[in-house]
């Protein structure tokens, strides 16, 4: 069989190619897949700051939604045509956080459409362990929101997000709005600070209190809001300095802050204010099968996290899409429809 | 009455002077010093990295203990004789963290020996709610170690160390060597990473493992301890560079690490590890009065805390105690001996 597929080659070079499709093997899946979203990992391979990882010839794409095409042998309970979405992980299941049910922490992770090849591509095999079944009535275009919604789950979930809690998200970017959105849910009053007015006005609609840093001090408004008191929740979803500095200075007395955004250098950071607020700092990486659930979960139960999606465009316009994301200020969240027959 | 009392004056200038002294007021206990240790904040001080908030007139020193010498007015339940420590914290009563029984994160929160007159005096008077009494048996010397203790136990407890846990501490000065030992009584299996070699064999001489960062990768020699997992909880107690780089290197999958070691400046944090292996990093300040009775009861219990106390001088050698720790790589803890008479 033959499918289409997107190849980053190489600074901010992506090629649509013909591709020949083995049938899924042993313990595998083959998925049509539907919807592909771009991701802020998708515009860094873009822009050739992960090519290490990446290398020059990669199938990229990691959050999806599709159908089974086929099954391979041993594959049980599960049925051509289904809609599901996949985990894109790879762990080694031999070092010792996968030994103890940390897939998302193995020492040698292995990422589709990062360090394998990713959905970005008609017919795409899976191993059946990472796919997830999605329950009938969930739009197919949504559920491709299914992993960016997981990983907000899973930073919610290690922040501990209490109800009544007040919670900053420094960043309105598509996981900021998400990690709003479930913090939310989880019982937190929610501000997001944003400085790009077309993610401020998307946050203000979701119904959240939105700050911008550049026109008011971030940290003496969530004092002022909260009492003097500060964020007892903080999320640093913009990934640059300033939004690093303001996460210490807006934290309240033992305050949380959970590290969302990437930073690939090592950036400067208020150890001093880290001491005197007694605040803890909070890795948080991927997530497990769990939070993939829970994700499908709380799009079914309707979260808006649709609302985040600002465009769809269709696989032979994936450049134009990419290029978009880096240049219009009013993309938030584009999906490629990678198949109009499993949609 | 008269006294003698060590002011700090700016720049590594030290002044014995006799003060007269008031009698106790109303809530207040007069206090013989017996013992003052010399702690790392006194030796910022001295060199006049804290000016700002010291001023250059202070009678500093704020790990002491001593005998009642006089009770103020309504003061109950305290006889005069009674060998106590005292908690050097003054706190505001009306914050947030005030009012949520966190005395030490006090907004407003001043320190006897740093914001207010310390315990390097011969009569000092101070809040009785302050004060706590030591019980018999426990050498008044040792008792002077209370306060660093205190930190150390609260360290620890905002760490979480439980029993069986892969605990490293880096930097073996008074406070790292503290952690070390409340660490393993908490259950941790301790190594401790030191270069200075007095301090090396003393931890040796404690029982630690003992790792020179110099000749070794400590990464790698911790990893190679734990069959590849790394520390469960790391305490960076040596207040450098080098020990900030070490300790997200050294640290397990959801490690946790515990800043001790004092950071006036932002340093770099290698938040790309944080999240890659879900770190949590952790500010500790100060202690509450369970943290303080809890090291008056391993003192009395044997912890061999007293091992670090290295030198015992005169009040009159005050100056000379300061510059030998700045100089003398051999110097761990020095306990000015301020009243010869009740102790």
């Amino acid at each position: 069989m033959r499918g289409e597929a997107v190849y980053y080659c190489g600074n901010r070079s992506l090629r649509i190619e013909a591709v020949t499709v083995q049938p899924p093997g042993p313990d595998e899946v083959q998925i049509s897949v539907g919807f592909c979203g771009i991701c802020g990992t998708d515009l860094l391979i873009y822009r050739g700051r992960m090519d290490e990882r990446v290398g020059k010839r990669r199938i990229i794409g990691h959050e999806m939604s599709g159908r089974i095409a086929a099954l391979g042998e041993r594959v049980e309970g599960m049925a051509v045509g289904a809609p599901v979405v996949v985990r894109p992980l790879a762990p080694c299941g031999q070092c010792h956080p996968c030994r103890t049910g940390k897939n998302r922490l193995c020492h040698s992770l292995k990422v589709f459409g990062v360090d394998l090849e990713g959905s970005m591509q008609q017919l795409w095999n899976v191993p059946a362990r990472a796919v997830h079944r999605l329950p009938d009535g969930l739009a197919l275009a949504h559920a491709a929101l299914v992993e960016p919604l997981a990983v907000a789950v899973r930073d919610v979930r290690r922040a501990r997000v209490a109800p009544g809690e007040d919670v900053l998200v420094i960043g309105g970017g598509p996981i900021g709005l998400l990690v709003a959105l479930v913090a939310r849910k989880a019982g937190g009053a929610v501000t997001v600070s944003e400085v790009n007015p077309h993610r401020a006005q998307l946050a203000e609609e979701l119904g959240f209190r939105v700050i911008n840093p550049r026109r008011a001090n971030l940290a003496a408004e969530v004092a002022g809001a909260t009492h003097g008191k500060g964020a007892d929740v903080v999320f640093e979803a913009s990934g640059n300095q300033a939004g690093l500095d303001a996460m210490t200075e807006a934290a309240a007395v033992n305050g949380r802050i959970c590290i969302v955004g990437m930073h690939l250098d090592s950036p400067r950071l208020d150890l001093h204010r880290v001491i005197m607020r007694e605040l803890e700092i909070i890795g948080s990486r991927a997530y497990e099968a769990e939070d993939f659930e829970r994700a499908i979960e709380l799009l079914r139960e309707g979260i808006a996290a649709e609302r985040i999606i600002t465009e769809m465009r269709r696989l032979g316009d994936v450049g134009e899409a990419f290029r978009d994301l880096c240049e219009n200020p009013a993309s938030i969240k584009t999906l490629i429809v990678v198949n109009g027959a499993s949609t």
